[in-house]
């Protein structure tokens, strides 16, 4: 057969061989920094492994499965893993369940629901004797108690205070009467109450002699653990189809004047007595530390997400070819076009920025809980409650923007597929619908943003009537409305990390000042403070993005400065080009504060340009640092190997498998084929 | 039951009715300038109607119908359609099908692989005896013939020049030769190929006499119309699971061999005559003004997308409540909150820009098809060749940041119905899933945006060298790196549409002005012509981006002009909060250029929020103006009587009717929770 006379072009296999030719750095060392440690690193290895060998974990045929198919796989892989969670420690069990929320995120929420929300609450809220009660009826390893988390309502999400849901003492049985009334009271999202869960922390007003005591937390028995009947008064269904997680079974409860015992209200905070007495604690503020730690986990979640959706793109764009630069020459690579390059290599450093925060908050939510646990009723707790105050608007903040960042991430990779990025076997797809609820659950992301914006408010002006500033907010010392503009001329001072991160601090100092004479004019103007923070809340929300972004940069050079020598000349081209394009993409920001000029500006998108250039060879082995697996992968043009084109077309012909068969071909389309017109147009009138 | 004692809150209808009645416009004559006129926007109701009263076309349930059944639904509507396809209008056939891409985008994708691709080639390519064999053949009404289109293969997408199929003359036999020679030269991602067609234009390099002459049309029979099995050497498979658009059965297709008569070539340009002659047409270029016609018709479908997306969004946040602003008051509406109506109002205006903008690329698409039609073989093409270039780069911007923009609008509708954007039932998840697509087919849109730029550099260069610009890029004529301050200084001077069309003018030539200048240094040093423009796309990149929202703005503002007075309030405010919006998200573009200063940017973000503010009143009847049906919006969180909450819990539960039924819990659940611990530790080694 006649072919056109052109150099051949390597096969994908050597394509991908050859970039690895140009790491300038230890692949492995760089693996060990990004899991905070070799040891780490390893076990996660082995996990990793755990699951590629079981059968029941195998997840390349997962997109062709039915809602109960996929339910079903959930509830057996928890079978499977059952070992593992009765056996690892802890920290370990985190490390896992970390892993297996990029494996199986679906999975990771049935389980989360039960061991981060339930037993969370569990643990959070109950004494010592309700503890070891729950942990006796199985609930630390599902035996004998499978629990959901009832929070939010029909008609109620983001504002707990006005759930509709009630509890109401009867003190003459000396139970609780739980109860659903009205339509947009019933418990909704409700994940693992439609088909698994056994129990339920409900969370519901508490009633006692006529009086309402505001939102407290109940453990109600759904079903008989024996026979999965629903208990009486309890109705539950099912949620159906979700954009995806279809593995996690959300349903919907309504209690109708369901009892239960006193003693299933967790009453470590506020507590009921026999007689009907409440007694409300001082220290119930410090029971919300355990809420952060979802949101924690979101940030590093949002960094192991990019870097899967990474490694696909960029392993992917190395090896594509499209136009030739030359009539005789092979197809270019798509990674070798600047404008691929600007897709993808901001967004392979802003994976690494968000990695090494994960790691950071991580550390510090373990030293907050350390704290509250130390913090004794009736010491003086405003050291904790500081703490938790902060803690909590940074990891509010984190969780929305890192959660945004990477669904932004997900998309630019899937769209960086071209056409394949639609198909449901290329794993970006699915890790798009998957990823989406993150940010709305745990926290609405434009709530949270707007609380961390209020912190950095009230801190200001806390700041400014003599209070210490706590180590990460330093830079509001510096707030004010107008700005010292930027002392940097060249471009090499211009492109230093030294003024990147003043660059962050003194656009975040000011936006927060912004937002603070924003609201203290809708004070001044007569309004409450609810109000008044109302008001500004463009500008709180701009704030907390500011901040948001200057802390991920900073942590980012933090863990420059941990990392061995030969890694720092890499990972500081990246956090330089993390810098000049987050601040590029915020150029509005920084030229009207007049941080910078616009040749100042010129100057950081020039060097970003040669950041992408120098970066470009190295590319590969980025991403090949994160050292997932190809079953971790699970995407055949993300594989290790580059044999892209055949493994995809293997995976497409094995998920499906019938051949030409067209099972309303005789019932539709051959009638429609083989119609004969219909002539008839009635009666002649003879007119 | 005890309650709390608070204002009773409106019922969610109480609470939609209230916005209705600050409508400062006459909502009927809105939809009918955003509709193009009375007569289309009463013809859209009667389709709506036929669609709603017919079974096949019920959309409520379809979240949890199977793959197969989804693609049986698609025929079967086919075949339910199939009397209005005979006897509409080719006007009525395009406004039905653009309301239909909105009901249900999967069918519609069946539809226009058949009408607009399959049918646009023959009818664009083939010869007029061709065409009428073709048409006999039962191709205008899928009685006989159900074509699909052979371009994409598995290696290769966006370059057609680069596709592998080969069609070789066998001078012998009077026939082509289609052969797919490799794995990657798979026809890949071919709509209607896995169940539904029985013929494809096909897409291959023509091989005459061992020389090879570019890529041809061909159509090849696929299947036998009577019994659908595959014709001798076609190999077809199933693509399976997409991110979206299920009911479109894509498919790829392996030719070996397969033979086919010298007549299937479609002849109407290139000709290969019965001894091996190829005659080469001068006017090939205009055979690409077909392909435009996609482009355009996904500027108006962005329009109308955001529409549907807008209306849920709107009505909820128009009744759902969230926090109280007092203890004692009931809970507030969610457009009541500043952040709210920020995140909703700019895109709702966005909708107004992009639908309008979609009319008029439509009537330019028209005139450029009647000029190419009259365009006459030797005469002189001139002026249709500089009109189709102007409609293809506009159209290839355009393209790209409208559905970009619509994306975007989706996502952020779906993320501000918080949870219940999740669900598969309340319209938006699916919306996002199926409209992904858009960014990537009828040409990536980065590619787009880069042909567009190379069209803005171009003829900025042509016009330095005296070559008179067109209409839409006449701001080219001020272009150059430095640009004239604006000049207005009072908020109303800025605040007005003179201003802000204006500035996108002068943005967008410095842009272009910017691009060109690295686009000649990169000459100057040595670069060919492909060379230089790779060097500078960030900068063609940008300067389209600028041009297109510069010509939405532009379009926006010429509605105004043509609509009745009445209107003219409303849409001045909305066309002032889109480009105050649209300049502000650009606000480094604005401030870096020098045409803004800090203090101008300061007074239009000041007044966007005024705007938001004096829109906020009328936003649900802004929707309503939209004029789509509940059966068109398809969500019970959009619907028109405001009763929310009960329609959306009725829908969960009739499609999800099992009543705690579980399948696997004897086989996976009941073993689980009621398991006996492994305490074997193994023989005692008596130490």
């Amino acid at each position: 057969m006649p072919q056109a006379t052109k150099a051949t072009a390597p096969t994908p296999s050597e394509s991908l061989a050859q970039e690895r030719q140009h790491a300038s750095f230890p692949i492995r060392g760089l693996t060990y920094l990004l899991e905070d440690g070799q040891d780490k690193a390893e076990f996660k290895e082995r996990a990793m492994f755990q699951l590629e060998r079981d059968p029941l974990w195998r997840m390349d045929n997962t997109p062709d499965l039915s809602l109960v198919q996929v339910r079903e796989r959930t509830m057996a892989k928890a079978q499977s893993l059952v070992h593992y969670l009765e056996m690892d420690s802890v920290a370990r069990l985190q490390q896992r369940m970390s892993l297996i929320s990029v494996v199986d995120p679906a999975f990771w929420t049935r389980m989360g629901v039960h061991y981060g929300l339930f037993l969370g609450a569990v643990q959070g809220q109950a004494t010592p004797e309700q503890l070891s009660y729950w942990v006796n009826k199985g609930a630390l390893n599902l035996n004998g108690t499978i629990g959901c988390f009832g929070m939010t309502e029909l008609g109620h999400g983001s504002n707990v205070a006005g759930l509709e849901t009630t509890a109401t003492f009867d003190e003459t049985a000396d139970e609780f009467v739980i109860h659903t009334p009205s339509i947009t009271a019933t418990k909704w999202w409700i994940g693992g109450a439609a088909h698994s869960a056994t129990h339920c922390a409900v969370y519901a007003q508490l009633w006692v002699k006529g009086k309402c005591h505001g939102v407290k937390t109940f453990v109600v028995p759904l079903r008989d653990p024996k026979t999965y009947r629903l208990l009486p008064g309890v109705t539950i269904g099912d949620l159906g189809k979700k954009m995806g997680r279809d593995g996690i079974d959300n349903g919907w409860i309504q209690f109708t004047h369901v009892r239960i015992p006193r003693s299933f209200m967790l009453m470590k905070h506020t507590k009921v007595t026999r007689t009907g007495e409440v007694h409300q604690p001082a220290m119930a503020q410090l029971a919300y530390g355990a809420l952060i730690q979802g949101r924690v986990y979101m940030v590093a979640d949002s960094g192991n997400m990019s870097k899967k959706a990474l490694t696909i793109a960029i392993r992917y764009a190395a090896i594509r070819r499209q136009f030739a630069s030359k009539p005789d020459q092979p197809e270019t690579k798509l990674l070798d076009y600047p404008i691929h390059q600007y897709r993808l290599l901001p967004l392979l450093a802003q994976a690494y920025a968000m990695t090494f925060t994960g790691n950071e908050m991580l550390r510090l939510y373990r030293q907050l809980m350390t704290q509250i646990e130390s913090t004794k009723e009736g010491s003086d707790m405003s050291k904790t409650l500081e703490m938790l105050k902060e803690t909590h608007a940074t990891s509010a903040g984190l969780k929305a923007f890192c959660t945004w960042n990477c669904l932004h991430t997900i998309e630019q990779c899937r769209q960086s597929l071209g056409g394949h990025g639609y198909s449901g076997y290329t794993g970006l797809a699915s890790m798009y619908q998957d990823f989406a609820v993150q940010c709305t659950w745990e926290g609405d992301n434009t709530i949270l943003t707007l609380q961390c914006g209020r912190y950095l408010v009230s801190s200001l002006r806390g700041h400014r009537k003599g209070k210490l500033l706590p180590k990460n907010i330093e830079y509001l010392a510096r707030a004010s409305q107008s700005i010292t503009p930027c002392r940097a001329n060249t471009a090499q001072e211009i492109l230093s990390l030294e003024t990147i991160l003043d660059a962050w601090g003194a656009v975040a100092a000011n936006a927060v000042a912004v937002a603070t004479a924003e609201f203290e004019d809708a004070l001044a103007a007569g309004a409450s403070t609810d109000a008044a923070y109302e008001q500004c809340s463009a500008q709180r929300l701009r704030a907390a993005k500011m901040h948001c972004y200057g802390y991920l940069t900073a942590r980012f050079n933090d863990a420059i400065a941990r990392a061995q020598p030969e890694l720092r000349p890499i990972l500081t081209k990246l956090c330089l080009l993390y810098g000049s394009y987050s601040i590029n993409e915020h150029a509005g920001e920084f030229l009207q504060s007049g941080f910078f000029t616009s040749q100042h500006m010129t100057l950081i998108r020039k060097g970003m340009y040669d950041l992408l250039k120098a970066i470009r060879p190295e590319a590969v082995p980025l991403v090949d640092a994160f050292n997932y697996t190809d079953y971790v992968i699970n995407s055949p043009l993300g594989r290790y190997d580059g044999n892209i084109y055949e493994a995809y077309f293997d995976l497409v012909k094995k998920n499906n498998p019938k051949h030409n068969d067209i099972p309303y071909f005789e019932s539709i389309i051959k009638p429609l084929l083989n119609r004969t017109p219909n002539a008839d147009s009635g009666p002649d009138l003879k007119e």
